[in-house]
């Protein structure tokens, strides 16, 4: 992506020849595995408190499942006290439920196997952005996305080797009717990709209709006996989850399929303002709803999801990139390890408007973070702008090549002879340079990670080239990687049958704007 | 700095008022104190072979002390091998002879004792960043620096509350004669700023006008005993000291006061390409630097610096923000904290020629890195420009608010009552907001650090305020504060007294470009 291109060459072994053009030397891997440990930033009796008042939490507050007559009853066979919607809990039982049958990782198949994903315990998935209806690009500036907008994502994803899963709704296409645009989202993905997918979650229809695509493409049993797909489900902060949500995750759960269960907090709205009390709250929460999943379904794989964004207490907007989510992201972190649980957080969150400054520190400050924290699922790595309200084309480009450094930094310090390089500070000794010497001549290649969007010349030559921004550099990238992109092979009956159920079910019903 | 100003007040609680503006309820403090424990990246074991190889060629390869007689001759006297400039060491006398007379840590005095640093342990202090003969601002592009522009930047980090130390050569002032400059310099530092400054190290001789400067501040007496200046002593990576550089070190030392002991490696050039081969280098030559000041001194404070960048391997320029070097200071940092000398890395380092995302990611990737790996001391922490050839005056402003964030980071996760919050969890309760509640109300000033150049508003407020990016911000706010800038008060005897021995020195020689 990142090397000149100028002639194009054709045939099958493009693709990964592109591939390896933009990352010359580095093993490309279907997802990290952290030879880092994770940074545990509060004590353990700090945790033990926080576990404990989330407890509290559950026993004397309780959590409303709204709208959801089949949850409430769920609960009372499980030993909770109901009262009305509200539900509270014995001491423990949440945790108990989780730790008996949840698993602590998990693989999500991909219709390619090479991509299949594990997550969970030290494995990183990195996924590009999700839920944004508007898209910006230095061509078009801000306008609503489209499914042209969303297949180019899918697309420039596939091409990512960073991204190691396509994502769900990498930008609503809001140009097709809501209750069918699930039906495209879902088929751009396998069609265009052949990364791990997000199904959809707005309804419990719309979940069945990802399990059933799900199921022409893997197969029925492969399906009933793997995880194919994850469906969002995200609390409704606080303490309440929806019956809109609830019915999607019974759905995926059911079918053995994979959710994120995942607490929206912007604190000092939706939590305290405290970092130790936005995450009790959260951990209650998510212990509910992961608890009510193995009650669903034993052993239905969920993730820990935790997001967190401070907001700002002059006009009650989001922030992001400041430092107490980080904070947040540490601990709801060391909270899910200390359950059992893969956990979801971080991503490259900013309130920027455009790839600017602004959105670039913001981004790095919760990228690196949560790398150390030891996340096992990353939403959002690429393509956030303006809270999440817009996908961005050239902030996808400027994130998903930080996406790469994350995998350098998860690699660690090699301690091999080689890493040591006695031999080559032997060789070279005082006063010399390391350029020539054997060591860097067989090690160069790998040796530092090479951006395809950082300038490094000379201020002369950087002028002589234009004196061009990053954004203008990432816009010349991804346009390059659309022109190039050629779609992975799938099997043409399963095509068929992918686009005849598709156009089944948006004959059955009439075009909706809900 | 980030609230809106329109009126000019005067007096003398103003310059107090507008800094408690500029970060409204948080508490300004001289330097931090991290209640974070560092991150410890690699494991003990990995630690000891990297100290076990730094003893390797300490004895077997040795280390240059080029030009400086008197320094093989005290090498000798401490038991070392010498030959020609070689000086081999046996193995953990360096070590040694640190650990027997260099502070852990040590306080570096202010004229105004309120702004006295703390330097070692858990406490971190951010200096700004030093050495460019450049500038940039988006009103005059780039250009070369004057000593008006090192004026103004010691008086934006005398503005800054997250800056706890005026730094050094925050820019070179070119305009001036090379021999006479770095008077103008330290003059400016005490002068415009009454915070903690570094000192010249360009010959013995400007190190000696720093510390007559000093005196003429703090008294004979007071110097004699105690800190007031610090010297940036770079090493010759690989593995050489340079007479210039030991001949300050030792004019620092003989007074007592602090040297930053300091390697400066571009992997790949100056060192090997790897992490270890890169941060053994990095240990073998500041244990030599560091134990020479113990020889020079027994008790001279000594700072372990670790400046490591990787290079293109393309074209050989440094790149900055990347991972491995990110992975050099985690490791440094526990060397240092291994030793028991306080550690200084970091910054807001970058390639990028222009304050743009490239210049963002790049500065935040390391700013967030060095706080948890836990540094003492962080030169560089604002300004920082195209690999340090350029000082920018809006970078300066958005790296400045990174920099306070960074405070925010250090303090970690408050586990008070107050920071638990179950009693606004409890007020509020499942389905409410937390806006009105008792606990944010009373905690909303402090629960949130405030960005003063991040635009969190809605995309329609943004476009209606002039659609600015983060540097456009920054160029308002620079502005407006060396507008508001006021001197500190000083003693007009000793400001006399400065200005006698400035304008005898400058009399006793020609002007000489070197």
């Amino acid at each position: 992506m990142g090397e000149a291109r100028r002639t194009r060459a054709r045939g099958g072994g493009r693709k990964s020849r592109l591939a390896a053009r933009a990352h010359p030397a580095r093993t490309i891997v279907p997802y990290l595995t952290r030879k880092l440990p994770p940074y545990e930033l509060l004590s353990e009796a700090g945790l033990e408190t926080i576990e404990q008042n989330a407890e509290t939490i559950l026993e004397e507050i309780g959590i409303d499942f709204c709208n959801d007559a089949e949850a409430l009853a769920i609960w009372k066979d499980a030993g909770a006290a109901i009262n009305g919607q509200r539900v509270r809990f014995p001491r423990g039982l949440c945790r108990s439920l989780i730790q008996q049958t949840a698993p602590t990782e998990f693989v999500q198949h991909a219709r390619n196997s090479a991509r299949s994903v594990r997550i969970g315990g030290p494995h990183t998935v990195l996924a590009p952005a999700y839920g944004s209806p508007f898209i910006r690009s230095l061509d078009d500036g801000r306008r609503y996305a489209t499914i042209d907008d969303f297949r180019n994502f899918v697309k420039l994803t596939y091409m990512t080797p960073a991204l190691h899963h396509s994502g769900g709704t990498v930008c609503e296409p809001v140009d097709l009717p809501v209750n069918k645009r699930h039906l495209d989202m879902v088929y751009s993905h396998i069609r265009y990709s052949d990364k791990p997918f997000m199904g959809s979650v707005t309804t419990p229809e719309r979940a069945e209709d990802t399990v059933a695509l799900a199921k022409l493409v893997f197969g029925n049993d492969f399906v009933a006996e793997n995880v194919v797909t994850i469906g969002l489900v995200n609390a409704n902060s606080p303490m309440t989850w929806d019956g809109t949500m609830l019915g999607a995750l019974k759905v995926y759960a059911r079918h053995g399929q994979a959710t994120i269960i995942a607490p929206f907090v912007l604190a000092g709205a939706m939590s305290p303002v405290t970092v130790a009390g936005a995450s009790t709250q959260i951990l209650a929460e998510a212990l509910a709803g992961m608890a009510f999943a193995q009650l669903v379904r034993p052993g239905a794989p969920v993730i820990f999801g935790a997001f967190a964004s401070s907001i700002s207490m002059q006009s009650g907007a989001p922030t992001f990139g400041t430092p107490e989510p980080q904070l947040v992201l540490y601990v709801t972190a060391a909270l899910a390890r200390r359950l059992g649980v893969p956990f979801r957080s971080g991503g490259a969150l900013c309130a920027s408007k455009i790839p600017d400054a602004q959105a670039a520190y913001e981004s790095a400050n919760t990228l690196q973070h949560a790398m150390l924290a030891g996340v096992n699922f990353m939403l959002h790595t690429a393509g956030w702008l303006e809270s999440g309200l817009t996908m961005g084309y050239e902030k996808f480009i400027l994130d998903a090549d930080q996406a790469g450094m994350l995998q350098v930094l998860a690699d660690g310090v090699d301690m091999t002879e080689t890493g040591q390089a006695m031999d080559a500070i032997r060789e070279v000794g005082p006063g010399a340079h390391f350029l020539g010497c054997a060591h860097t001549q067989a090690n160069f290649e790998t040796a530092f990670y090479r951006s395809n969007t950082a300038d490094n010349n000379s201020f002369e030559q950087w002028e002589a080239d234009g004196a061009q921004d990053a954004a203008q550099r990432a816009n010349t990238i991804w346009k390059r990687m659309l022109d190039e992109y050629e779609a992975p092979d799938i099997d043409p009956g399963v095509d068929e049958a992918l686009k005849d159920y598709i156009a089944r079910r948006k004959a059955e019903q009439p075009d909706s704007l809900y």
